[in-house]
This record gives structure tokens, sequence and C-alpha cells, in this order.
């Protein structure tokens, strides 16, 4: 079936946020965590991180219009820090609920019941029950004048995370790790594993490894 | 265990390659699809699509450093037509395969053996094994200072999809379409239902649908 654009503009508006949201298909789920100059936190879930580059180590993620109060983007932009925390499958309910409009004065951590967890002397609050933790400062901000959306750029300024989730290729190890993926805004999958390929060179057939 | 940006520098390239790839976590795999001047086709996988937005109807990827022959950016400029392709779990190797510096005279779609499908005067090819295409045209490039990369924004011009795969609330089914996806560059994965949640409002408990 054939949807083209026109088609699209005319569907109802939830059902066309869903197609569109869903069609850049299988994410990971990971919610950013801040505080403000009052030591107020917030957490929101992502689906949209994206890796930007590993040397030097940065990481992005898309933020929507900045229009409307937008606690976290804030946060971020006032103080500097931020964290990237991977859901797992047991937070999945608690990530999801971050996404509703809490006021100002409430802190999504309390709301939904996940552990603020500080290191490092870093600013920015962890998810304590996270898996995969990453400590993060604003790098960059891109404006995509398409839309009014904008992508956040940052320096990865550590990780913490359990010595027994990365493999010796320095692969991590999110299937362990018990990770939960999102599809659009609301259909959370886990990962299953499938088989590691060998570096593609053109002459030489792929290695497959088993996972 | 914390690792710092300090000992991420001084890791050895292709584990630190791994480890920063890997992190941003569980990806869709896609297949990246253009046409030259001269009617040569390219096909590229690419780990790194994003969700702009819905209305109107935008999709983004990171495009790595042009420094290098980029024959995928290139194709892409030179026409402004470029399709994406959602790799299923049957297209994993031939997907993989065209991660390999192919030189240009070299069609990935001839070298890997998946077939070149052109549909509504799309200049672009559309790879016909493939259960989700998008027509996509290029709308905005952004450049990120940081590390040369680039944000690619493309206006998404119709979709080609079986109407099984879209559900009552708009969804694209990745499960039944049997998609697969991608951590780091080398690691595939299938997506295993969970759950679906409702839209989540401060003071109202979320309703679990069964997947």
């Amino acid at each position: 079936m054939k949807i083209d654009k026109n088609t699209i503009k005319n569907y109802d508006k939830i059902y066309r946020t869903n197609l569109i949201n869903s069609l850049s298909g299988l994410k990971s789920a990971f919610l950013i965590g801040t505080i403000n100059e009052n030591s107020q936190t917030n957490l929101s879930i992502v689906n949209s991180v994206v890796h930007i580059g590993a040397n030097p180590p940065l990481i992005g993620f898309i933020q929507r219009p900045t229009s409307v109060e937008r606690h976290t983007y804030e946060n971020i932009i006032n103080t500097g820090y931020y964290t990237i925390n991977a859901v797992s499958r047991k937070m999945i309910e608690q990530a999801h609920q971050t996404s509703a409009r809490y006021d100002r004065s409430t802190s999504e951590f309390e709301a939904v019941l996940l552990k603020e967890e500080y290191m490092s002397n870093f600013l920015a609050p962890f998810v304590k029950e996270s898996p995969i933790k990453i400590g993060v400062t604003w790098k960059e901000e891109l404006d995509i004048k398409a839309n009014n959306t904008k992508l956040i750029v940052g320096n990865i300024e550590f990780l913490e995370i359990s010595e027994r989730l990365i493999n010796d290729h320095g692969n991590i190890d999110f299937f362990s790790a018990e990770c939960a993926g999102v599809i659009g805004l609301d259909t959370y999958f886990s990962p299953q594993k499938e088989i590691r390929l060998s570096y593609a060179k053109p002459t030489q057939p792929l290695k497959r490894e088993k996972l």
C-alpha cells in the first residue's frame, strides 16, 4: 500500500503521530536526568538518542520544539549538565510515566519512584536503578529549521556500568543488561539476540558469531 | 565501574569505536538507496535513523565525515532523492555487507544480491525485499561542528508498506514485519514484544495493553 504525504497530512493527528514516530523503528529507551538552580530535579524519557562520534565521545538527542515549557531542556541550557540512563525492562512503566506533564515543582523522580543518584561531583542526577549511566555535558545545539526541533550534542564525560556488561570487543551487552526499547511513543520491546558479523570487506565472506 | 573520557581516549581504536557506538543502544537497521547522474546505484546500511517530526513528516540520519569518499551522501546532494528501507531478519547479512568499501563502479545492490525496485516515478531505487520502504527528498542538513558529521533531514514523500503492518492506532508493526535491529556496528537483534502503554497523565494510572 502506498501512503503519500498528502494522505499522511490528512490523517487524524494521533494516528499520524503514531505512524511517523514509529516509522524510524526500533530505539533504545533512555531517561534524561537534570537539576535546576534551586536543586529541583527533572527526569524525562527520550527515544531519539543517537550516536554522534567515538573520538571525541559524543552523543545526541532530538529536542521537541521549545515553544512550550520544557524543563529538561531549560535545565541542560542553564547548568550544562545532564545524565542519560538506559531503561531496563523492570523500569518500563516508571520511565513511560515521566512523559506525563507534571508541573515544575514536581520531580519525576519522586512521582514515578525512581531514585536519584549522585556521583563523581557531577551536578546532574543519575537514575540509581539504571544499568547503564552516562554523564554528559552540553557541547552544541543545532536548530532544525524545518520544524523548530533541535539536535542537542553532548560530551560523554564518563559512563557508570558493570564491568560484566562490556564484552571483549568493547560492545555493551544490552541483552544481559535487560534493556528495553521503544517503537514510536508507546510500544516497548526487549532485544532478542540474532548474530554478530565481522567487519565487511568487498572480497571476503562475512564471519558469523552466534551470540 | 566508572569509565571516564580520558580512559575512553586511551582505549584501542576498535574497542573505543565499539564501546561508544554501542552506547546509544538499540537501533533499527535501515538501508539507504541512491542513484547518481550516470544511473549508477548505491546502497548503504545506517544505524542512526531518527524521528524528526510528524507534521510535516520528516526523518533524519547522521552522516559520517565527508572527508573520505561517501557515495550515498554525494548522490543525495546531487539528486535530492533517496530511499530508506527497513532491514528484515532475512536480509541482515546482505545489509551488513553493504558497509564494505566497494569502488564507485560497483553497485552494492548487485554485490550483495538485493533487488532494485523503482516506483511512482521516484528517482532513487528502493530495496524490493524490504518490508517498509520510505521515499525521501533532501530538506536540510546541519553541520555538527564538534566532529564534522552532519544531520541530514529529509521530507517523507511516501511510504510503501503492507496494510497489515499498520495497526488501528497507526503504529507500524515491526514485530510482524520481522525487522532487525543493530547495536553498535556489528551486533544484530530482533525485537520481542513487551507491552503497549497509554498516554501518561500525572494523576492517572497507566493502562497496559498486552501485545
